[in-house]
């Protein structure tokens, strides 16, 4: 209880290691990863990719660009954080949370225009489907949430050794439900599994910086400790 | 920046006070108040509340009994998370985020059932309404959000005295859009709003009980940082 139960290695288990600090991937490796998400646009399943191939500037992705322009409804060559909203869905059809919206418009809107573009969208939509791939890996019994002990699994396989009370702290307040005294904890849906998983990196992060002597003890001032605070998605 | 940079008096100015632990009200002052309260469930005024009354049980006010049934929308007598979220909408019909839905759960659904019935009802929508003549208020240019100026000012009022950078903070996590460099920041919606007051409240009060011996700083290890962290909403 008052040693140090989070460990030094914070970094995600290879494989399981989608940065929270996005940088824009090539095209290639988008496409190679963009096949196996199911999170599409909404009614993009209208649209064979090849119908958009023809409206794609000359060495973009194509079906990325497909992708991109069915988010970006009004066609303005840039996306906002209504129209990501929008096209942003859980598989139960629930919309992304705004505060994860913004998360990912932090992460990735790189010139801080306030919208995405298209190379912006690149290193987006590869992050959102390598999370993908790392809450399918977890969602052993494949409900469509993370259930408790899922995840302890997945924050266990990144390297965060939480105590059983913060992790019930975690289901209860990343759950897309409120949990009852009756019934089973309601589990969580992707969006607040990414959630979840870059707050308890951001900050674990900010607590190892500030234990500077390894103690497992940090001592802050008001403001400091707001900041932290403030500054988790 | 080393002293202690917020102030002693936590209470909010009377007024201003909607209590973040609910209790649950006489008929009579939600009566009072409800008939101000612009964030009706939709549809609500395609009824009449007379049409309503005949259906209200005996000694039940049959006007917060026809909010009641309006958000009670399968008539199973119980509120669900998923028909309170359908029913609280922003001044702009957006709908209340689900962080900001379960923390009025948390708050009202006093049974812990997971689902709010009538006398719970009674308190979530006073203190809701309570939570709505405080943001017209603060709301001085009735842009129908809290921008920053209007948050510093609420929050000093509430008796927190916030640094201009953790005001700024404050802003940019709790408005309903991400901030450009281009244009004016957005500003914060109704929702938003009472979670950043009731953040604020949370941390503040969770900083103070550390800081034993009022010297403006607190020692925390990793278990009590994460869990005074993720007790706030
Ligand atoms: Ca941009
Ligand atoms: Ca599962
Ligand atoms: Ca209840
Ligand atoms: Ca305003």
């Amino acid at each position: 209880m008052y040693s140090q139960n989070y460990n030094s290695g914070y970094a995600p288990a290879p494989g399981y290691a989608p940065s929270t600090h996005g940088s824009l991937h090539s095209h290639g490796s988008v496409h190679s990863t963009h096949s196996t998400y199911s999170h599409r646009p909404r009614h993009s399943s209208n649209y064979s990719s090849q119908s958009y191939s023809s409206g794609a500037p000359a060495g973009v992705d194509p079906t990325l660009w497909s992708y991109f322009s069915n988010v970006d409804r009004d066609h303005s060559g840039t996306i906002t954080v209504q129209e990501l909203q929008q096209a942003l869905v859980n598989g139960d059809w629930s919309h992304f949370d705004l505060d994860t919206v913004k998360m990912l418009m932090g992460i990735f809107d790189v010139d801080r225009s306030g919208t995405i573009n298209y190379n912006e969208f690149a290193g987006l939509w590869k992050y959102v489907s390598d999370w993908q791939n790392v809450f399918r890996h977890f969602d052993r019994d494949r409900s469509g949430t993370i259930e408790g002990h899922e995840l302890s699994e997945a924050l266990q396989s990144f390297g965060y050794k939480l105590s059983p009370h913060l992790l019930r702290m975690i289901e209860q307040k990343y759950a897309s439900a409120p949990t009852s005294t009756y019934g089973p904890p309601p589990g969580i849906n992707f969006d607040r599994f990414v959630r979840a998983c870059v707050a308890v990196k951001t900050l674990t992060e900010a607590f190892q910086r500030a234990d500077v002597n390894r103690s497992g003890w940090v001592q802050f001032n008001y403001e400091q400790f707001m900041s932290i605070v403030l500054s988790a998605p």
